[in-house]
């Protein structure tokens, strides 16, 4: 450390491979990169590399897996249903020792299905930041989007801890706040705060009409701003932790009911202050 | 029109007063004064008044009604539960031919008293402002937060078509978007798009465990942001359109029950994309 740089630990990764440069993939690779990595992109579209050249996100990149062999984290950021298929084609390239992670909203069957088929010599840890917005795609990706927001790991009891601690750190150098959870927790806490919020304002998009929504004001755009997000990431999230989503729609329908037989007795204070 | 300044149409007020210089009125406030009237304020905490005078909403204020003497158009902007009986104590000050309006969210039981117990002389044309933010008070007041927002009027078939096309000239001149509804007709849509999304923050809130609520990302917050503005004001909007909120409540209720068999049915994609 000279010259008043900020310290950059030793587990800090010099060469992090991308797999998948959408929104969320193109947005960490821009803060690798700007952390100091050396940032390998890969991407079946040949305009997602070179938009993530042009916009500095990445050295070097391609379509073949084979790119991130160098890599001493290698994060997978495919849409969902592709992350433990690719995750396990890109192991094959990867250096012994080396990191795997992925960016899946849902966890549990990720991580058993890849720490099954795992080959030896690579670590996996199922990770999940918790940011994103409305767009899609390398070209809406914004480091800023990243910025203090949780990056959620879920290690299973058979991960490597050096493992953990090293992405726990990388994860703090990118300027995001690492949590870690099991991986059925992660799944349950997620359906309350993320994949429920989807189905609710997609309800509330619907529940409303044309005329309504036609005045509506800020308010009403933040809470139905996440329905314009993309349905088929939403429809593979649903397969994957349909169960939970279930039980979280429910407990919110519950709470939502009570609400509604309250005002119905006019009880407005005990509705709002409960 | 001179120089390539934007043409102030005749019926623009020389001078507008604004009772209650919390957000919206002080936001109000700062947009006319912009837009080049005298802008007179009436608050009853002289805070309020100091804070709205440093940050040049005002040009004059006080805590009296007659204050608003002068005004060619009177914006009452108190809290809901005030604004029937500080609306028809500011009319005894103003002279004949004044125009007032409110920003209450619920119009019905405000229109329906205000225009049996109004003195000749002045119109009185209800009407709502679709803006505001979690904040409150003058402190939080921007002129930026009613940009391109609609400004809901509702006439009935009594109000001075005079009055309603002035009103309606005005709320241009300051960068909003008019927009006449019956009082009714407003608030069953603003049930949809504005209370019932309150309702529903705070049903997210509620039906979210606190570790789930500690690793959310952007799109919960965005979704709970409502949720923190000042209950009082929701308590008295509550009462105040009960049976339209209930109606709304159901409504989105009968929605969410659909996702929640559909899911449990396995039935992902028609539940996403009916």
């Amino acid at each position: 450390m000279t010259d008043g740089q900020p310290a950059i630990p030793e587990v800090f990764p010099r060469a992090v491979a991308v797999i998948g440069l959408g929104l969320i993939g193109g947005s960490l690779a821009l803060r690798f990169r700007n952390a100091g990595a050396l940032v390998l992109g890969v991407d079946v579209d040949p305009q997602a590399i070179a938009v993530a050249r042009r916009r500095g996100a990445i050295d070097d990149g391609g379509d073949d897996l084979g790119v991130a062999a160098p890599a001493d984290l290698v994060i997978v950021a495919t849409p969902l249903e592709q992350i433990v298929r690719v995750s396990l084609d890109v192991a094959r390239h990867m250096r012994a020792g080396a990191i795997l992670t992925d960016v899946g909203s849902v966890k549990a069957p990720i991580v058993s299905a890849i720490s099954a088929a795992l080959r030896t010599g690579v670590s996996f840890v199922g990770g999940h930041p918790m940011a994103g917005t409305e767009r899609k795609g390398m070209e809406a990706a914004d480091g800023a989007l990243l910025e203090g927001r949780s990056f959620l790991l879920t290690p299973t009891a058979r991960t490597s801890p050096d493992a953990v601690a090293a992405l726990k750190e990388s994860i703090r150098c990118i300027g995001m706040r690492p949590v870690v959870l099991d991986p059925v927790q992660h799944d349950e806490l997620v359906a309350q705060v993320s994949h429920l919020p989807y189905l609710v304002s997609l309800a509330l998009q619907r529940a409303t009409a044309d005329d309504a929504r036609a005045i509506a004001g800020p308010g009403f755009e933040d809470m139905t701003r996440v329905a314009r997000s993309p349905g088929a990431m939403w429809a593979a999230i649903c397969r994957d932790n349909r169960e939970a989503i279930v039980r979280a729609l429910a407990r919110f329908e519950r709470e939502l009911g009570r609400m509604r037989t309250g005002l119905e007795a006019g009880a407005i204070y005990e509705v709002l202050t409960r």
